[in-house]
């Protein structure tokens, strides 16, 4: 007879995390603690929406924006949590600062969740919320900043608005993932991905920009309503500088004189490279390093800085 | 200043979750310890494919089938375990073995995993196994397998396989969570999904069947080619019935002598209603509940069978 191995009181994790703090069930923890079942439908259907924050020098960029877009995809999806607004932002400022990183990647998540019967009724699930804060990420490394990101526009098309509302942030990301490992294979950093009318959206992490002859322009459709690019409007729109949300050819992003993604991670990213061709000289652009230091002045901006207070800080 | 709450050092999970075993990581263990890293890109990027395969009076049903169409799936993405398929045939006999249920649902998980420094480049995660076992699900319970589904056809567009490749199983499902909620809002069971083209793709977790004159026909495009739409497959060929893996209209499907859904959560499910308009007689079909029975039969056929040797069992 087969002989069977021994059941397991405990979960026993080998792996290594990056630092950092979650909150789950009113607990904040470790992140290497934070788990969720396998059984929850945030994994098994990828039932969820999501948002990510960032802090920067010690405060949150934004938040409120952040924390809007959060609630309405709740609602979008029939979900809800025990928390509003308010208890939500104390959450992320909590795990923030028991964190104790000045700049940190801040997500927050609603999953389905569970049900004690595992029945396939989503109404029948407990949803699930869920935040954590890691050291700050960004799509570009340093390298990719100094010289412009390499990027490939691939055949994959993005998941069309008619199966999934990407202005619910969602983690539907195979065609993501797809159009990367094309990238790689032609030697680029990252993917551009494309919708039903074969024209630009989206990438994986990033929205994208394109400026020819003074004139700014980024995809409306198929594309996640990003709070970085909607900075990169505000702040076209402070410079006077005509920014439209409009459809991009792949060829006119290719002709652009410079092109630039956005990104909570990693915020204004220039890129110097599309299919192997140079965008205009090649190097970073003017308007896309202007953009880049003017989005970083704008954490300074009290319109748009939460401050964390860290344990052992004096009042700010 | 405000007063930072504590950290916990273990999270103490209040949820109750069905009875089961799973395997992570080389442990075999209760089915509420077996947890996903809030980090796991399977969970942050729904980057994972999977599978699912019954267990039957104490036997796996057609094994063989979902191990290659989950290597298989692997493979597609880039992924691989440190198993062959011997040892997750292994892995997934304990698991139900263990769990000592006769009747089971068994689900095995590669997702992209992790990577201690959070990177966002998919080669660098070590990718993930996973195996559970808990009891059996069906998509339509007991009433609703004797008075047949009643179907919504929702415009929702099933995610296209020019944006993720449906025959790579995989948890891109709020297309079908919002095709569920349309559905229940019109007072139906379960939801129909259609493709780009307008015809007939999927509902949540199974594969659909028109039956008129005799011909027997189910989608081919957009849909996941499932191991119970296979088998009806070799019944009709067994039965001499003329079966076609073609587009359907949804009109077609509406005026069908008889429709039914197939899925491993259930097997064959006859279908009643379509839009609130009765199939056929509005009865369960003769053809369907022939189909019902002769799936069942197939149980106990040895080339489809793989007997699970419980503790304490005698050799079979």
């Amino acid at each position: 007879m087969h002989k069977l191995p021994k059941l397991t009181a405990r979960h026993v994790d080998p792996r290594t995390y990056p630092p950092g703090v979650a909150y789950m069930d009113g607990q904040y923890l470790p992140i290497q603690e934070a788990k969720l079942s396998v059984l929850d439908y945030g994994f098994l259907h990828s039932d969820a929406t999501y948002d990510v924050v960032h802090v920067w020098n010690g405060a949150f960029f934004r938040l409120g924006d952040h924390l809007e877009r959060f609630f309405r995809g709740m609602s979008e999806l029939h979900m809800s949590i025990p928390y509003d607004t308010a208890q939500v932002t104390e959450i992320l400022h909590n795990c923030v600062a028991l964190s104790g990183l000045e700049n940190a990647y801040v997500e927050f998540i609603c999953t389905r969740g569970t049900s004690p019967e595992f029945s396939r009724d989503p109404r029948d699930a407990e949803n699930r919320f869920i935040a954590f804060a890691i050291p700050f990420g960004s799509v570009a490394n340093k390298e990719q900043m100094e010289r412009g990101l390499h990027l490939a526009v691939t055949d994959v098309l993005r998941i069309p608005p008619s199966s999934v509302d990407p202005t619910v942030k969602n983690y539907h990301w195979l065609d993501m993932v797809k159009g990367l490992y094309a990238a790689y294979e032609r030697g680029a950093d990252t993917a551009v991905l494309i919708d039903v009318n074969g024209n630009v959206s989206e990438g994986p992490g990033f929205n994208i920009f394109a400026v020819k002859d003074g004139v700014v322009s980024t995809p409306n459709l198929s594309v996640l309503l990003g709070i970085t690019r909607q900075t990169i409007v505000d702040l076209c729109a402070e410079m006077g500088l005509p920014c439209h949300a409009q459809d991009i050819a792949v060829e006119d992003l290719k002709s652009a004189d410079e092109v630039f993604v956005t990104s909570t991670a990693g915020g204004v990213m220039p890129v110097s490279k599309i299919d192997g061709q140079p965008i205009g000289s090649g190097e970073v652009g003017l308007l896309s390093e202007r953009m880049m230091a003017l989005y970083w002045q704008l954490h300074a901006d009290d319109r748009y800085r939460s401050v964390v207070s860290y344990p052992g800080a004096t009042d700010q």
